[in-house]
């Protein structure tokens, strides 16, 4: 925050202090509120028109089975789902309003005629960096672009509170080797079951993931962010990258899920050159084990820790009602005088 | 839970198992998806009309002001404060569609004229336990029936979802001598600043009840409630035992909210010569730091910590969503072959 948000932040500090509860007495919340008043720039925040986003992306890797429990074809399967509904990202954003959109970012599957998705193909999945690129630089700074956009085209239609969601088989194998690379924490250390691998198959994603990352010389990467997508990056991860940078451009109140989205978050600081944390909400702590240490790392203090590891964005989905309360109560609490009630000693 | 609900468990493992998602990837949500069916003793659990009654009641102790932070007086002003809907939980309850009951179990206020009191008054505050008892036997007993009659008015009405709040100055002490006789966990680790003591006051604090817990024999109460009660209770915290004990009875599910919702529930169990937690979700962890203490002893992992400890079920409020997100994705979330989905390996 600027210096210029000094007297502002005091003033949210004091209409926080005045309200009938004791001091501090709420906690994160009172957190929250001193946040999204500094993002929007007011007194008076408010969440208008929350979207989650889903951006949904294949990975070569997962064609040869190294890396993951479940097939391919779920992908494009759960894209599916989500339009019909079904899927647990679809409960929840009904059950808080939120809108959602499913983008495909790059799934290994031709969504032509269905009209729900947004169509922002890069390509047909990545390639598989065990023997090659992940993806282009090209196709790197594309899917960024895109994911701009669709961010752009959402605040231009009045949300200005976002959480980014994800699906792809696989992926949490590019997030575990971007995080690696970024953090310079080892892959061991990063990596995790995803969907659900046995003791065996995490060893094998293990030494698999080891290999991607010597073979593409990833400890050069650190602070390449473009190279690092274009070698081990998945489409749905590099567009998220760029949804982020558009939506704290817009000054909207960002909620960070999962180990996915977080790996995409780290992309994001790094296309930036400075920490986006500032305007970022992170909703939960995953159960996949690299995400408390990525949180960690960030000084990142999730609101929730439900031992979940689902993606879809749908942590985010479950934080909203915490951010909602947050805004409400600093909106709507009484004030000790306003209230007539006595203020302790 | 009984045997013959092991059909019924299973089913609902089978259900939650074969939702379009990884196995065990909701977390908690699963876990609270699995306990609510087998409250409601169905496969298709429904949160209908959920409520939170406050209770609220003076305490003797408040007016030594050997213990509190806050005047006597704020109880009622804090009550005057929910009726005109400026309270947190006022908040809390409006943005979760959450009927509020605010009862009036003991205040040093008379609320005739306030329709919309709950009048269970048992006494104009209880006695100071620091000369004598905080209340009688009898009065004990009637306020455990009066918390009774208004859990079974609540249910009558359709309720079947219900956190329970308090509101009282001094009522963090009356709840540490309760934790410490039933825990037997020595006073100074029960205790805590309550609404905001200084260290110098916490001291004194800690040195009142000690003295009030050798001047009632509290170590020799720890089996027996009623004499709890009736030396160191709260007409608010007694209410509020004898309203969990009917809210299990009509197999509602029970929301515990912070440090004295949680001694009440301690009450609660020991009036009912055995653990009511089955049917029992545990909101959140307060900051007031006995209350992850009687957490721990009771084995209960709280959904939320977020560092409030503001009492009046704001806790239980902002866990509301999360009780409906599990029954949400229990009934709407497509299974994996209604989806056709392809399962991991």
């Amino acid at each position: 925050m600027q210096a210029t948000t000094t007297g502002l932040q005091q003033k949210l500090q004091q209409l926080i202090i005045n309200k009938t509860k004791p001091l501090g007495a709420l906690g994160r919340l009172e957190e929250l509120a001193l946040q999204i008043g500094l993002v929007q720039q007011t007194e008076q925040p408010v969440i208008s028109h929350p979207h989650i986003i889903v951006f949904a992306g294949d990975h070569g890797i997962a064609k040869t089975g190294l890396v993951n429990a479940y097939p391919q074809e779920v992908t494009a399967q759960m894209v599916l789902n989500f339009l019909q509904g079904g899927a647990a990202i679809n409960v929840f954003c009904r059950q808080h309003a939120l809108a959602l959109k499913v983008v495909d970012a790059g799934v290994n599957f031709n969504f032509s005629g269905y009209d729900d998705v947004v169509d922002a193909k890069i390509g047909f999945g990545t390639g598989n960096y065990l023997t090659g690129s992940a993806m282009s630089l090209a196709e790197a700074e594309q899917a960024i672009e895109k994911g701009k956009q669709i961010v752009a085209q959402t605040a231009a239609g009045g949300c200005n509170c976002i959480g980014f969601g994800e699906m792809g088989i696989g992926n949490t194998s590019s997030a575990t080797l971007i995080m690696s690379a970024i953090t310079g924490i080892p892959v061991p250390e990063c990596a995790g079951r995803g969907a659900g691998l046995s003791d065996e198959q995490l060893i094998r994603k293990i030494n698999t993931l080891e290999e991607v990352y010597r073979k593409h010389r990833l400890d050069q990467l650190m602070h390449e962010p473009l190279a690092l997508l274009s070698a081990v990056g998945g489409f749905e991860i590099a567009m998220m990258a760029g949804a982020y940078l558009e939506a704290v451009r817009q000054h909207m109140v960002v909620v960070v899920d999962g180990f996915i989205a977080t790996a995409a978050f780290l992309v994001a600081n790094a296309l930036h050159g400075a920490s986006l944390a500032a305007h970022c909400i992170f909703a939960h702590t995953s159960e996949e084990p690299g995400h408390e240490k990525l949180l960690r790392y960030l000084n990142a203090r999730p609101l929730l820790n439900l031992g979940m590891r689902l993606g879809e964005g749908t942590g985010a989905a479950l934080a909203m009602p915490l951010i909602r309360s947050a805004v409400h109560f600093l909106n709507e609490m009484a004030s000790f005088d306003s209230a007539g009630v006595s203020k302790g000693r």
